[in-house]
């Protein structure tokens, strides 16, 4: 069976793991989230706020690459896995239909809230235990609150 | 409230959105787990099935856009919720953790076969009603036809 | 003089011919009508529409393309002129002048639906007779619906 | 209502966006002959001629769009919708039907002849008025010149 | 021994792969007989042939590509060998040294007429069994009659 | 010391030079002004208008560097320092802190509308003495105008 | 009115924002430096230090911009005008009129120096109260310690 | 009719030009032979494989192409018809069907070899008439042996 | 025989294509004289002033294409032959053999003005006649001057 | 003589050049390892292996020279000779000659490892005297570390 | 003075140099000639021999470029001035003038064949004193040919 | 045990295989020194020779990689470790520290011509074993030659 060493000790790892599988579940669902938006938004800002949600997408899913690989480098298996998400996420849950433009919007300010605030307790988590996932923590933050101020500025 | 006067029946409507929300929760779950294997899968041939699994996972997402960009464009809300995807996908359950390689395949012969197999009954129910749809489930048909020989002539 | 064997038969010949004649004089013209919007729209919408129209015009323009030369592959001469495009496009006349943002998304709406119901008789009639054109008024239209959903839904 | 006042006297803005609107009418209709041109050709030149035309079609193309937002840039309104070109351009009536590469040339060099004419004139009426719009229709007659050139050649 | 179940029924799956292999050979036998007269091709207009057969070329050996991986897609083994190519092509043979511009285009015409005749009976033949392959001979003809028409064009 | 010989007389270099550096200032001032509404709008049009404010910045910072790089070109040395820029800009105060769409599109309809004014009379000043320079003030004017028309427009 | 809750307390906002306003004025500021001795750098040196210096402009605008991006990601309106810059630089006074190569590159060896020892004291002071904001003054620093040893390598 | 004067004197344009024909048929046949393998390999290593083989079509496809037109520019019409390769080149027949990993692996190191023997036979035949044509000979032998060793280190 | 009907009356036509030739010959050489001492220059400044003689060499082999091609539009023979450079050009001898790098730069400095000067006249001279022309001068001579700025700031 | 005025206290200088001179040794050494292995492996995992050797040596050479140029930045004088490399690194001694692919993913593991520990003493002894310079351990470990799982994963 | 030690016996290095400098002649006044043909061509050929002619400008400056810094390498200047190639080119005298297409055909065929003849000489003489020069003239010769080639097929 | 039965003789394979472990270790140190001198020179050519150097890396680089994979092909195991390097190089000992331009400029000088006369050596005995080896070498002295140009046209 597959054993991996880990450069961790099992404490410390214990808790990078826990930081890593909750963000990847988190970010999984951001993407997901954004996407449902992206098809389901209306109104006059449409193409301002489909395209931008597009933008979320693609950060979401490259930090959740990062993320679950960097649990696999510490030898730590990742689970991105649809069921998983959907019990696991730190979003709310997003109204089935069609959504006006101004509560997309909100919806997003209130989702990135959510994660960035889930994310600055990984960072305060994992920078003594191992400040290469911390690094990678910081990094997501920095996107995902750049991205809420759009959003927020847009709804300002 | 927005409604989209659609270019459809309403009967023909009705098969051709199921047939749609059906393709678009297979499509996202399919590219759920190809990042699930992408990133659990151990033994020598590794980086091949890796390499292979972020192919797939690029044509589903791509594929989920358009079918979920084509229900709007017939006025029907799709639906790619994480709780979606997790109660509605016809892939079975993908099991946690590290996976070896040659389960890998499998895992995805058996989930590409799955979904074909649901799609080319979308592809003999929406030819009458409505043949754009259907040119759409053939395409992705052809897609996923090709990466399921790929993937079975790799454990032949 | 130049005269081409077609591989259709006389019948079926006209009937797929009347139809790519039909559909060069709509896609040039829509891609004038978007063009002239593009000029002319105003509103604080205006940089939205603006791009998103530019998009119309260059799906237009390159679909007019493709169903010029299908028509010169079936050895039939198409007419793409101001003046026959002038008489006989699907799309109503639009106004002179400046024309505020929603009215410019409603112009859109309308002339893509009349093209769309258009486009969609010409499925039904060359099925039959010519798959391969028929396979062009198909992607056409799948085109021409997603442009049609993304301007309802910004005056949705 | 939009009013833009422009930095131009009234005077000199008469002038000028006659200038414009002229020239605006001219170019779309030399995209559409030389379109229509690109499809109905037939001899040993074809390919030639064919390939030649989709760069005056994209000459074409690209400076109506500089004119016409030139206009705008102005407060006046373009038009360059099918109805004006089809009676305001200064292009005589192409005529339907397949054209042998030799009369193909031939109607390029005098369509091209007709618009320079017209575009001199142009360079002469707005030298004082207003030099930036001088200058574009300088850009432009330096490019139908040497298209024209080329075609000429290809006669000679 | 490698067995793929096959999506289609046994009768289905002989008359597909039947049409699929056929394409095959005609496409790789066009592509070499380009190839041939690519080199071959002499007088006035050879750089025009030259060229437009590197086109046909590019074309046949994407098509061929993606005819045989379809037949694998199904479990049935594609066979390009140059042998199987010399005796089952449906293009006639083509004669051995230099040949002129002209006699080189009608080369071509008769090649690209013999291949189009036959796929469009595999198109009639496959659209029952399976939709997904005819709509890709819907496609190779669609390039196959458009390549044909440029070189009737330029002997027109 | 660093003397060149301009290829202008002293008297002329005298205008051309005023004429540049004050386009200069105007220039850098303008990409300076643009950046800061670029990160200080909020609205619903903020995407839109941030989007737009950064083609203003790349023209702005274009044209500035081939403004200076005309006067060092001349002999005369080039001043784009900060100071330099708050004293002379003839663009009026922008407002610290956070602004509206509209009045943020207003900032830009009177800034550009301020630097055009000034532009236009180099134009006319330096036709004589320079028609090198003249022809960069030209360009930068179209550029301008052309801008100035999408704001203005928006707040139609 | 505008306001963002923070996810900063109110005093680590007070260090963090003063950090990215001071960041912001000494980047905007060296652009505007590294601008003006590219354009009057004179010597035999000169080709090499003016390239250098546009990698110093490209270097200090796109940092200028992240940081202030950063700023309104947590609430706090950033400030670049001319004037703001003019007097709160960190850079000492750039000397108007042409320079030698070698005060050139002395020029920016100080300059550099000047923002590096104000931006590791904002690594210092903001490590604590937002790790976020200090990852983008560590980038900073090594850029711009980077740029220091290159130019003091040129005049070693 | 056509004949060129050959640089050659009659007796070593009869050594290379057999030299030529022979190296055509031979790249001809290998990018075949390649094709087949890539269509029809299955087993574990089929990722590796089947892509190796596209750089092997790649290479005989660029190489083939760069012989027979020197053929053609010393005045030999080259031969490159299916009949032709099917009966003149230098690889072993291949057998038809579904080939296992290593087999095709085997089958490629031996085609290889075949073609290498040959052309290290032309570098030695052809480098006294014509070094030109012998430095095409050298690197495609380059090439090839390359190819080799990596098949030969896979079955290693 | 050839002959075209200028669009410019017989004087006029007179001024410009000698204009145009002068220019043409004077760009000739200037490409030339730049590779020159692009290979022959030695010194410590060798890496600055061999690259930056490329970026003449780029831009006078343009410009010279554009001259000539302008004069073919007016329907003027261009003449750029070797020995018409040799005796027309408005540029003095250059030395043979090797040259050191302060000598190479003055080198340009001189050629690059004596090209100036008669481009000047050319600019003065065509203005009436033909303002299509004279942009062009225009042009050109903006970007000599650009670039013996740089060659005397090298050596300033 | 050459002496930078490093901003970095004297004892923190000590350990933070020490700290990039040994990453600087084994970053050298890992891009020589991983290039001897690419081209002595062999096995049926060859391909793989060779290909995702060349990501190592990309990675290791990329920030081998980020960190000499920071010691530079610094004021250290980076030594990166081969003799230098040979006694100083930390991957211990790779045998000469073939090497099968198991023991070649192998070495690739120990190798890595070995320059991971050492990278991680380098992280925690910088945070303190120079968090810039720690950023760039921080990042090395994060490819190295992905690196490593994947040549775990593949032996796994 | 500026001399280096060849790594050529004197009386090699005499033979090698002679053969560059007179290749350099050549491939310089090919160049010239291409272009003077490129734009004095007419006749129905005009598009083909035009865009045929830029290829074979761009090989011969891409060559001569080659050779001239070849001589360099080898420590004996490169003499390509305008007056040089006048009298040692080794092309005949090219008429001034409009040329009909077939005459401009000619003229390249000619042009080509009176170089690749020196050339041949050249490989021929430098095979021993210098293989690494010979390789050059080996690549520019079967460049040479296979230009030549295409002009020839197009007369013949 | 990995026997490769090689295309040469037992005798021509020992001189060729010398020749290539030879270049080998010469080209990888050639990258490792000029990475020494690129990180640690000083002095007011720093930027032309820091950026020079980069080139030569780029260069010694990618002959390394072709020089070791084709001793590979011969079935011969190349060896390119620190410690093989170290010993085997035929360039002397490169000073530590930091060095001034000039020295640096004729350390490659230096370095590239003792490189330059050990692959002249291997040009000669390799010609008659292995032609394609051969013209490796041929091919790295060209590059070699023309670097050693540049860096003495530098101090000369």
């Amino acid at each position: 069976m597959y054993v991996v060493k880990s450069p961790l000790s099992d404490v410390n790892l214990q808790t990078v793991s826990e930081a890593l599988q909750g963000a990847l579940v988190d970010l999984v669902d951001l993407a997901l989230v954004a996407k449902q938006i992206h098809w389901n938004v209306v109104g006059p800002r449409f193409r301002s706020v489909h395209l931008q949600l597009d933008e979320v997408v693609e950060t979401a899913r490259a930090h959740s690459d990062t993320v679950a690989e960097r649990a696999s480098a510490l030898g730590v298996s990742p689970d991105g896995r649809a069921a998983t998400v959907a019990v696991g996420s730190g979003i709310g849950v997003t109204p089935e239909g069609w959504v006006d433009d101004s509560a997309a919007v909100q919806t997003l300010v209130d989702a990135l809230g959510a994660v960035i605030a889930r994310m600055r307790e990984r960072i305060a988590a994992t920078g003594e235990p191992d400040p290469v996932s911390q690094d990678i923590f910081i990094q997501v933050t920095a996107d995902l609150e750049k991205q809420r101020w759009m959003f927020q500025a847009a709804n300002g």
